[in-house]
């Protein structure tokens, strides 16, 4: 019998947007769309949200869900036989939800959920940035900073908890981070404390931007990482400020962990990573350079080759690399 | 034929001592000895001591040092087939310097050189604290501060440089670390920075202490972790305060690690964490905790079971544990 050509799909839900695409068995982008993600409601309008999203995608390729081998989900939060719980930057997310099983319902086919950093970490690993590499660091530079690790060709995840790289300390008793701690890298450099720290800036002390003009102009409700691109391009002095901030912390917090860790490379992701793309990775590599302890091969550091889309094709291959295994 | 039961000797080659020991098969310590590592000379004149150290122990155990199946080294800097360059904290050894090729001379019989970390933690894995882990970060608080990684029962290499714990930046632009840079854990916590920190405080800004005193009373010429400790039991305020400021550096850098590998267990080794044992350990632990991310499973941390002698164990099983598994 001759198997017939499968197709996948993957969703990548992030704290700003849900991003969808079908794939061949080999990591082909065949159809790809995107949707916001809701900031308010709960688990349930989320998952709405990603079944609209996957929906988009298989209409761009011309191939009905039910018809996929099956959909793979890159999330936030803790994940177990398909539940997700406590998922930070989602709306009403403190509990635990079936987003396989309520995924799997309305598509009718196959759906697996993998952590949202480890699976985008896997899709550069395996055809994107990293391909080239046996260890890797992934950065996923957005709305908070994940970590994932690739060591000798296997994903690290330790107890289950590795990879919490925007959590590591570059500040003792330093600046607030979103996770209530103190002096986290993400504190620093996550877009929600980029966010937070700019308006506390501009609306409590004064000090000028055009950034949430621009949001309000491009009808956004936050600074994603489309107006912090935006505002640099115009030059706004407390863009630039907070970015620089960011990158200082991004330097400090990668380059601690590649003295532990030591790997080949470091590929820099997530939504401001991507958008902001080469002159910040570069930027990021030379704020690691001072406190690299190796600091005459320091790693090589690279913007996510697969881009936007890293995480939905990672996504997909939760259940693509699964049966080629087979 | 029946073989002969072997001896192995280990030696561990650090900052403030040289720690020799002579051991069975299977780990068993049957001698040991210490000498000062000298502080001026060079290379040559440390591995004089080395020898020294050896044949006391060698003595105490009553077997010959031509004897032994096999003399075993932990070392400091970069170790490439026996030769020690770049040794840190060693008098005059900016150099290479052919360590095993010397030591093999004096003894009469097989010498290996290892990283003097790598071997530590490598005893406490298998035979210390760490012995029912599969993934261990040993933590070696002496003049500087080393790390080791066994990641699922191998240690963790990475490019060569792993481990490099001491140089996790915990304040950026933060206290001037030995190795030149600003804010690493190791400018708060090794043993040479507190020194050094706490002759500024005494000598130029008026402090009060009675380290200096305790000091030459002992017929020291550092601040060793002996004096550390009795300089504590006599409730010196300023020797207080720098554990205290070093303990929080040490609390905020292993918990970023943690946060980044999430390991089983930490087991605090070295002169001081050895000197100041368990409840040390205990407020690492607590000094981690507000640091790390999966807060509500905190990993195991303990001093090294193996003590003092964890070096030269580890060392030795650099011979014994590549004839068993041959």
């Amino acid at each position: 019998m001759i198997a017939a050509v499968a197709f996948y799909g993957g969703i990548d839900l992030g704290g700003t947007k849900i991003q969808a695409a079908i794939l061949d068995g080999v990591g082909n982008v065949l159809g790809a769309a995107r949707r916001a993600t809701p900031t308010s409601g709960g688990p349930a309008d989320v998952a709405a949200e990603m079944e609209t999203a996957l929906r988009d995608a298989a209409k761009a390729a011309e191939v009905e869900p039910s018809a996929l081998a099956g959909v793979g989900v890159g999330s936030p939060g803790t994940i177990a036989d398909g539940n997700v719980t406590s998922a930070r930057n989602l709306p009403g997310w403190e509990g635990t939800f079936p987003l396989a099983q309520t995924l799997s319902d309305a598509f009718g086919c196959r759906v697996e959920v993998g952590n949202d950093v480890q699976v985008a970490t896997d899709a550069e690993f395996k055809l994107g940035a990293g391909r080239l590499y046996d260890s890797l660091l992934g950065v996923f530079w957005g709305t908070g900073v994940g970590g994932g690790l690739i060591l000798d060709g296997k994903p690290w995840l330790g107890r289950g908890g590795a990879g919490e790289i925007g959590h590591v300390v570059v500040e003792i008793d330093g600046a607030r981070c979103t996770c209530g701690r103190l002096g986290c890298m993400e504190a620093y450099s996550g877009r929600a404390s980029m966010e937070a720290y700019v308006r506390d800036l501009h609306e409590r002390k004064g000090r000028k931007t055009d950034m949430f003009k621009l949001m309000r102009e491009h009808e956004r409700t936050r600074l994603t990482s489309g107006i912090w691109a935006r505002a640099l391009e115009r030059g706004d002095k407390l863009a630039e400020h907070t970015l620089d901030r960011a990158v200082r912390a991004l330097g400090a917090g990668v380059a601690s962990v590649m003295n532990v860790i030591d790997v080949e490379g470091v590929v820099i992701g997530g939504g401001l990573g991507v958008r902001l793309g080469h002159p910040y990775a570069k930027r990021i590599a030379e704020a690691m350079q001072p406190h690299l302890f190796a600091d005459q091969r320091p790693p090589h550091v690279h913007v996510a080759a697969l881009g936007d889309l890293g995480g939905a094709i990672g996504a997909s291959l939760l259940l693509s690399s699964a049966e080629a295994a087979s």
